[in-house]
């Protein structure tokens, strides 16, 4: 099967308890993409400017990541800052550098439009909306969203999501976009709006997969640091997917196996800042901590 | 084995989102021995004062709880009333009337003294170092505590710890307790001031056992609508208490049962006002929502 992902890449600026971190590399697309590199080999759909570091997109290549979607635009590359508090849940976005990221018109390569499964990350819905039109015959496609697009755009972003098979979002986007204080009931309205599973994060605690007749939950690691929570939702995004695309398969138990390790390449995003961790990563980490994951819910 | 509880009995007068009552049946003590009825004959330690109704005093009896150590004083019985919000994590208590219980003062039947296990609900700390005193030889001695206690009395709270096995608290306490933010830290510090285990609750999202060497979550049910969520610390007290009395056993194994049956007990008892669905709850209905909380996490 085939795996892409449209999303950013960016730089970060990032200030956390344990530390500030200038322009290191970001974007839901980094993460996700690495996280699924582990088990295929994702294609990427995203634009950078001329300062984007070889060096990254050679890290790219080197862990099986397809850049052939990936354009370089005259002009600066996306930055991003934002600062945590001793609650890693709890952030305060203090500067969007949209920069070439503005005028991002994602055109899918041949190769691409013959996915089996996308992912459209938590960009404009429109965007995301074009996207589609643009895959033949995808066997499952999945969204992520953010606040800004449930505020501002709630109309494209409903559009979407009757086109969509699993539903990415936080517990707090889930609540305001369905207005429901429960989250159960939540996640069974996003259901009543088209998607066939709703993956929804819950940080610390955690995420919940509910599909028409089942509800799987999923522990996150417990994490004694969490040095930086960027990438956390974005990981598990890319951990879920790049698993189902390895085993070819959709069905619940598939689906519950690809939440766990979604959780646990979170697990691992958070112990270094920015894409660190990812990068010194290695299969034999993965396995171990999921079968952690197996042991800690079991009785 | 035998099992022995002191806590309160009280007339709760509650408002929720789903209604209001006035001065219906509650107290951890109540809550907390129904729960463990299920699996054992707890044997209750409490005051209350002339105006408690006998048709409740007969249900405890009917549900084979040991009314021995239950004491009927001149005066009013303990009267709590609060007001829970949307969110059924905030509640604001109105009024506290402690009445006959200002002077509460627990003395163990004779019986009682031999008792094997000991759950010492949120009362005082120096009390429940009195009653220690009291109990011969317990094989597993188990604490709750609340807000107050950590404010008010924290050197007689962690006298009382270092003497304790299994320390029950909400999240918040644990944290407000140790001073740490993170969960991992603070449940550890929790194990260094003498516990074995520590039963930290998450509301709806579950509870995590912490002993020397393992750490078991256990998730709350998906509950859509929490009609009334006063009670679900103590039923999740009662049902791990009285599943370990019943089997015997204070194995890793039992325990993570055990904080199953907790989870599922406090999932009734947030069902209906007060202890209205311990009153009607069947154990095929404990067993079913058992297997259910293992499918549930299961992959």
């Amino acid at each position: 099967m085939s795996l892409v992902v449209v999303g950013s890449l960016a730089f970060d600026t990032l200030e956390t308890p344990h530390g500030r971190r200038e322009r290191i590399i970001g974007g839901s697309c980094s993460y996700f993409a690495l996280a699924a590199s582990f088990f295929t080999q994702p294609k990427i759909v995203a634009a950078v400017g001329e300062d984007f570091p070889q060096e990254t997109i050679r890290l790219f290549q080197e862990k099986g990541i397809d850049i052939q979607g990936l354009r370089i635009e005259q002009g600066k590359t996306f930055h991003w800052e934002a600062r945590y508090g001793d609650d890693p849940n709890q952030r305060t976005t203090i500067k969007t550098e949209l920069n070439v990221f503005k005028d991002f018109s994602p055109e899918l390569p041949p190769e691409y439009q013959e996915a089996d499964l996308v992912f459209l990350a938590n960009i404009d819905p429109d965007l995301q909306d074009d996207i589609l039109t643009q895959v033949k015959k995808p066997k499952l496609v999945a969204m992520d969203t953010i606040n800004l697009w449930i505020q501002s755009k709630p109309v494209s972003l409903l559009r979407v999501m009757e086109k969509v098979d699993i539903f990415f979002a936080n517990e707090e986007e889930v609540k305001m976009l369905t207005k429901q204080t429960n989250l159960i009931k939540a996640g069974k309205e996003i259901l009543r709006q088209g998607p066939s599973w709703a993956a929804i994060k819950k940080g610390e605690h955690g995420a919940l997969v509910m599909g028409k007749d089942f509800i799987f939950s999923v522990l996150a690691h417990p994490c004694e640091e969490v040095i930086d929570a960027t990438g956390a939702g974005d990981s598990f995004g890319g951990g879920f997917m790049g698993y189902l695309d390895m085993v070819k398969s959709i069905s619940e138990k598939e689906i519950r196996k690809a939440a766990v390790y979604g959780s646990v390449l979170a697990s691992f995003t958070i112990e270094d800042f920015g894409i660190e961790r990812l990068k010194s990563l290695t299969l034999p980490e993965i396995e171990s901590r999921f079968l952690e994951f197996k042991k800690r819910v079991s009785f």
